[in-house]
């Protein structure tokens, strides 16, 4: 928790409300029930820019509300949920955007819920209100800034539940938003996260306090429910082990132990987050939004990702984090991987989070660097990376035909992919290992997947490419061979560089001083080197020629003298310090 | 489930219950309490042989009982809970152990627990019942054994729950153990694992119909609590991918979907199995017994886990089960590691099994074979190992000196340990990747420690060996020059033997045909060789004086004929095929 800074903020802020007028019968819902009025309950921080285009719009997760920044008082002793993200300067620049966030529908703040008046009744909806989904919140969420007079956004961002409705908006609206990023979510709940919400629910209807959901006003409530509910919530939020670094089995010095409780701080540290989500939030708006949030699934909806993200718009951007096992990485790669395999343009990052899911809301550093870079708004931009132009990009560069689509195996910061959109008019992605070599791609403006090319490359489908390139990465990849069946399955031709272990100097140095070799295109020791297979010009040669992979061009490239020499008297496999070879399929 | 076949099984088998004669007084409780009388319910199969030696102790897990292999009656729909492990020609062998499996102290299937009557007051204890401790549940049945006139067990076992009683029988009664295998457990539960426990007992006692713990002859149960405590002790045996693979997100066709229920199939298996509990569960039970499991904890009670097991006998298996996140493997490791660190006899196997924590009930394959080889009862024994001995076995075992300490990293089968142990009286244990190496050198009596030597060897102690060996292996780790320095942290001594990428036929393949060697000390292509950290004779002894490390001896091993002339004519970086090295610290 910080102390109140305003400065640092974007300062005093209010949640305002705003009725949506509905057409006559109300606000048809997807599941059948009808709403005859509608409130939305919103913030908004920055400067809508005259052309209407500036705005960012986030999307809550399940209990959060529309205070996302700032704060409320000058006494406030917490600000906003997303603060350290939005406010000037951050990663959200307020002074760049403007930046919207609204109370979701079936939600307890501000935004028609279970505990609003029904007009019809003049009590609070109670049982009577209607079945939601996520389809309906984003809906409303709609009609609510078309009522604002915003038709256009500059990125949807949003992460867990929040991340299911970007998804939502970038299928059912795709003309508004420009961006979509989605945080830490899936496209559907797994078995075990549906398991965990349907204990919650059991709960919290179990109690009797619940009285069928007509607790209002009737001094009635489902406090323990709501409270088991919530402390089982919180256990889902954290990594296993930042629960054992934050409480292990610490004890609390003077908690009182009756029969069954504990001392453990962590049985204190959930019963006080089960006691103060009685105090805040609803149980029938938690009953009606984890109930929407279970039943959306775009592969039941839509038979499989591919359809559904088929008409999205939106550049897309999908962040996981390494140790959330509530909605794990693989729920994230599977969103990005079906916008790989229908060709749209997305990037995916694999944040170090050791928090677990609740990183989205705390582990911001990286995650905020990474959403400035892809949306282009950097306040304070990384300083350019100093472009090393390899030598052999400019022979890549011209086996490549102009106007290809390429994919960069290993991708590094970019400048491949840069120079060849610039020289030969490609479009493309790049795939690499490393966070910051995906923050300088993402600068270039260029698509990047943030993945091991020696685990999976299954997510891209058969020729989706005319090129894949790897350059200077064969030697250091676990299984050579297959990474290069995967490249001319994914494309029909494949560029591969690396260095020539049968070059001239290499042979003295170990024929000669019986040492492994050493030399400027292999500069480690024997025990530190990354290069774990190495090949010579021959090996490569015979390799393709036994699983009938064609060798368009052979290039080899030389620097010393002694090499260039020996590749001009036609002594190639003793010449080639490295290679550059353009396989193609037979 | 399998249909009754009595043949397979111990057959037919009866619960029998024996009292117990306590002290005047009655029995005293670790947590203050007495208990007045005490009944344990018990079964068992197979003979006591004549020595009174052959018995086999199981320590059921949670909610287990007694019943643990057998039918009741020939109509029984399921047998006992371990049926697949236990019987004749099975992992634990009734044709050779006594098998026998108590009822726990607090439960509610024979063994007094909250359930029984209180002959002070004549109704059941309810809230009387004392608060119990897994040292009071061991002490029970270290009581009940005696009274059946058992004072040595051939093993203690026991999974989960079970396994904390079997390192509590090792470290209470010392004497009784000759074996002890701990499965799928750990020293003490994990934050996240005390955290959903935590949950559990907040919903049963949140359960008006708990009534205090007073419920018996009342009518009421906290029926749903009890249920929903299930629900979420079903979530955590499972792993999340046996979840997806089981339940998804399929749908029952018939299911009936009221307002905040789901058709889900996993909300149907949840249910029943919360139904199914209350049917056959005390709630009281469950309390007490998830408080006694929640409680325990070696490192609170003896400082660290080294000093908990220092006064141990019993030879020690612990076996962790990879998908197991409740009592996940990093726990068992401690455990082994735990004994390592205090220099006693222990094996560690970690099982693929994507079952979860419940797959020490149904994975069993090879789990039994690795019980029955290490309790040296394999009833269908493996067929022995062809003994492959290797030309450098013997000069690697004259360089030993006999009765030493040695630590085999990367020992296959266990031959070269075994050789040592014959020839040269050596003690010691082996590391190794692989399940099929375990099971080979637990055939042969050895200690083994499943494990990846790349990752850590920081779980065996600073100079507790006399010797480490590293045959054919240095070539294959991924940070050789790392695990040189552990060799010599961990003894005073090391033995190293790997391919010299120098010997001439290397060099004459590279340096003339261009080609990446290929022979029989390196037999793979460059594209699939794990040999991934190749050198010379002279790079290896650059590395030892560059990095301070003091070659005692160096031997040269060749077999073709010009590689032992050269060897002979004093050019070994040239001659030697492999290499081996006697390393030890200046």
């Amino acid at each position: 928790m910080k102390t109140v800074n305003l400065e640092q903020s974007v300062g005093l802020v209010e949640t305002r409300t705003v009725s949506i007028p509905l057409p006559p019968g109300g606000l048809k819902l997807e599941n059948g029930g009808v709403l005859p009025e509608l409130t939305v309950a919103y913030e908004s921080y920055g400067t809508l820019n005259a052309e209407r285009d500036n705005a960012v719009f986030i999307c809550h997760a399940l209990t959060g509300d529309a205070h996302v920044a700032g704060y409320h008082t000058k006494e406030d002793t917490a600000p906003g949920w997303w603060n350290d993200m939005i406010g000037p300067g951050k990663g959200l620049d307020t002074n760049l955007y403007h930046v919207i966030c609204a109370n979701i529908l079936g939600g307890c703040k501000g935004t028609t819920g279970p505990s609003s008046i029904n007009p019809e009744t003049r009590r609070a909806y109670g049982e009577d209100f209607p079945s939601i989904t996520i389809g309906d919140i984003v809906h409303v969420h709609y009609l609510f800034l078309q009522q604002l007079g915003i038709n256009r956004l500059h990125a949807v961002i949003g992460g867990s539940f929040g991340g299911m409705q970007v998804l939502e908006w970038s299928i059912r609206y795709p003309e508004v938003p420009k961006n979509c990023i989605c945080i830490a979510s899936a496209a559907s709940l797994s078995a075990q996260a549906l398991a965990f919400d349907i204990v919650g629910r059991e709960v919290i209807t179990n109690d009797p306090g619940w009285v069928g959901g007509n607790y209002y006003g009737t001094g009635q409530l489902p406090r323990n429910g709501l409270a088991a509910a919530r402390m089982l919530g919180h256990i889902t939020y954290l990594s296993p082990e930042i629960m054992t670094t934050k409480f292990g089995r610490k004890k609390k010095a003077h908690a009182a132990e009756d029969r069954f409780s504990t001392r453990f701080e962590v049985e204190s540290y959930l019963q006080y987050q089960g006691e103060k989500f009685v105090e805040r939030f609803d149980p029938n708006s938690y009953l009606h939004i984890t109930h929407a949030m279970d039943s959306y699934d775009l592969v039941e909806t839509y038979g499989e990702l591919k359809t559904a993200f088929k008409d999205v718009k939106a550049r897309f951007m999908v962040v996981a984090l390494s140790s959330d096992w509530l909605f794990p990485p693989e729920q994230s790669l599977e969103i990005a991987s079906a916008f790989v395999q229908i060709g749209k343009p997305v990037s995916y990052c694999l944040l170090k989070a050791p928090y677990g899911h609740d990183a989205f809301l705390v582990d911001i550093e990286h995650m905020s660097q990474v959403i400035c870079t892809f949306l282009g708004g950097c306040a304070t931009p990384n300083p350019a990376m100093p472009v090393v132009k390899r030598d052999d990009y400019d022979l890549i560069a011209n086996l490549i035909e102009p106007g290809s689509r390429v994919l960069d195996l290993g991708c590094g910061n970019g400048d491949l992919l840069s120079l060849l959109a610039t020289n030969r008019n490609t479009t493309g992605m790049g795939v690499d290992i490393d966070l910051h070599n995906l923050i300088a791609a993402l600068e270039k403006k260029l698509d990047i997947f943030q993945d091991d090319i020696d685990e999976d490359l299954s997510m891209i489908p058969d020729q989706s490419y005319d090129y894949v390139i790897l350059s200077q990465t064969l030697q250091v990849v676990r299984r050579p061979r297959e990474v290069l069946h995967e490249m001319l399955r994914i494309a029909r031709e494949g560029i591969v560089s690396f260095p020539n272990f049968a070059n001239w100097h290499n042979r003295i140095k170990l024929g000669v001083t019986g040492r492994m070799p050493k030399t400027e295109a292999l500069p480690f020791e024997w025990y530190n080197t990354p290069n774990i297979h190495m090949a010579t010009w021959t090996d490569f040669l015979n390799l393709c020629r036994q699983d009938n992979i064609k060798v368009k061009k052979i290039i080899p490239l030389a620097e010393s003298p002694i090499s260039r020499l020996l590749v001009r008297s036609g002594l190639r496999n003793l010449g080639a310090e490295r290679i550059l070879v353009n396989i193609a399929r037979p």
